[in-house]
């Protein structure tokens, strides 16, 4: 049995959308959730569930927040539900709220991991193969970083793709300007050095961000400020193509006609692509589980966030982490 | 009257398709051709033709190619095509051939523009609103690349906007992982200082990868490394998608039929995204005019490479480049 605690103020559709996904989730399992957020609110939603307990906060973290401002804000939803984690009163936090809050939030309270040089936040995409995804770290914890934070990246990646994904032998790439080796810049050249003079497992080399969502890679290691230009990047061509689809289907009576033959088959576009079923990103290094839910997740993409957090915690990652960077 | 220089081996297609391009480009202008290549299959390609003077050629430039290699080289149809331009022959250069040879080459052979701190390749990307493109430079000229390069960027690619593409007022956007100032690596940060006490004309901030494509954006800023990152995951997420609407609509029976409805609607999509009606990318900065097709174009895709080679040069646009870094 988990606790998870829940981050319920920092949803762009408001905690009535968040309360369907916990409800839900609820449902299904004998986990408990720590509910953190506006008492009043709370209390008309989860009225009579005996296995959510509400804690009060007065206070929501804003999207763009500076590290000073996080910490002197104690009684905010963020801040309580991480340093319930903190304090071993939940097993795993979940948030749609703000990333930069997420960040700051666990790395000061919750820390990172002994051994890791620098967390990074983790998400999985979808590819051109239906449920299987593609982890890419980091997506924008950092901005530069470092060979040896990109070798970090490169354990955790592997980490959570075998505990959590159940990969058996994931296959890892470093994301680059062309697969050669020697490509890319003079951090992707160093990292590639220290995963093959380690022989990092899986390690397959370098790869070039138009193959990789082809559904054959694992996972793709990137500084902060190159995985959060992919992530957008992606994001905005798929969303550019959907919109043209939609309007495609509504250009004419013929094109409508159209669609109710095709639809079955766009289905198939929609599932395979759907990012709400991989639920949100992951702070991947820090002592703690911590699940980040996109700002406009529904209920669907909340409920299968707060799933990932609890497989985090059934897989046990935290402590597979701490004892990977021991022993090193 | 133009004379182009056409670098007739380096298509992955053959002389066979870029032969077609020049023909249709023949039937509508009174420019005169270059033909670099070998002789006996340019003869009887070209039979006939008498604006095409064919320059045999006994070698040719592979995908990757370093500096020194390609300097002993001489006799390879790109060293020869570029050597027509920098001796006056010619007045342009196109190529299907090998992006880092047409870098050395231009490099080597023609020189930046004086005050020109790095030359960079700008590619004209479809964007949401259809023959509305949005010009990103340098995608992959360079690896890194310092606040002042960025700087120079901005400068030619709101050239290459105004002298080029005609627009009168373009914008111009740094790519970052934020739209707030500060945003970004250090060279990023640095860079929209220089732009902001310069009064960059058209200067808009920073802007994030999923937006840039929606019509509103003229021009994107990036140093090479990410620019890459950002047109292959441009790329890769169009071409999956593409492919995904194939199987689509082959789904099904039902899903055929949708198909005979629908694709009006879809050829809109099609005329939308092709990237082959802008030609190819541009290498700007340099001596010179040097437009790199893709490897993969097809006739129509080098036809319109050819037709914005003779637009640069009609527009005067080395002229103008280098009377914007004298003045400054």
């Amino acid at each position: 049995m988990a606790i998870i605690a829940i981050d319920m103020m920092g949803s762009d559709f408001g905690c009535e959308e968040l309360a369907k996904s916990v409800k839900q989730y609820l449902s299904e399992s004998t986990d408990k959730i720590l509910a953190f957020g506006d008492k009043t609110r709370l209390e008309s939603l989860f009225d009579g569930l005996d296995r959510v307990t509400i804690v009060e906060t007065s206070d929501v973290i804003p999207m763009e927040i500076k590290p000073l401002d996080f910490l002197r804000r104690k009684d905010s939803s963020l801040y309580k539900a991480l340093s319930a984690v903190k304090d071993q009163k939940a097993d795993c936090v979940v948030t749609a709220g703000s990333t930069g809050g997420a960040i700051i939030g666990s790395t000061f309270l919750l820390r990172n991991i002994p051994g890791v040089t620098r967390a990074g936040i983790c998400a999985p995409f979808p590819t051109r193969i239906k449920d299987k995804a593609c982890v890419i770290l980091d997506i924008g914890a950092n901005n530069v970083n470092t060979p040896e934070d990109l070798y970090t990246f490169a354990k955790l990646g592997r980490i959570y793709s075998q505990e959590v994904l159940k990969v058996s032998n994931p296959k890892t790439y470093l994301l680059s300007n062309g697969v050669e080796e020697g490509k890319g810049t003079e951090e992707i050249v160093q990292a590639y050095n220290l995963l093959k003079e380690r022989s990092f497992p899986g390690f397959e080399g370098n790869c070039e961000a138009r193959n990789v969502l082809d559904g054959s890679h694992d996972i793709i290691i990137t500084s902060g400020f190159t995985g959060n230009v992919f992530l957008k990047a992606t994001e905005g061509v798929a969303s550019m193509m959907n919109q043209m689809i939609k309007d495609a289907f509504k250009h004419s009576l013929f094109t409508k006609i159209g669609y109710l033959f095709a639809r079955s088959g766009f289905k198939l576009i929609k599932d395979t692509m759907d990012y709400r079923k991989y639920g949100g990103s992951i702070l991947l290094g820090i002592n703690g589980v911590v699940v980040k839910a996109h700002g406009n997740s529904n209920a669907y993409a909340f409920y299968n966030a707060i799933k990932v957090a609890k497989k985090m915690v059934d897989s046990n990652i935290v402590k597979k982490i701490t004892e990977a960077f021991y022993v090193e």
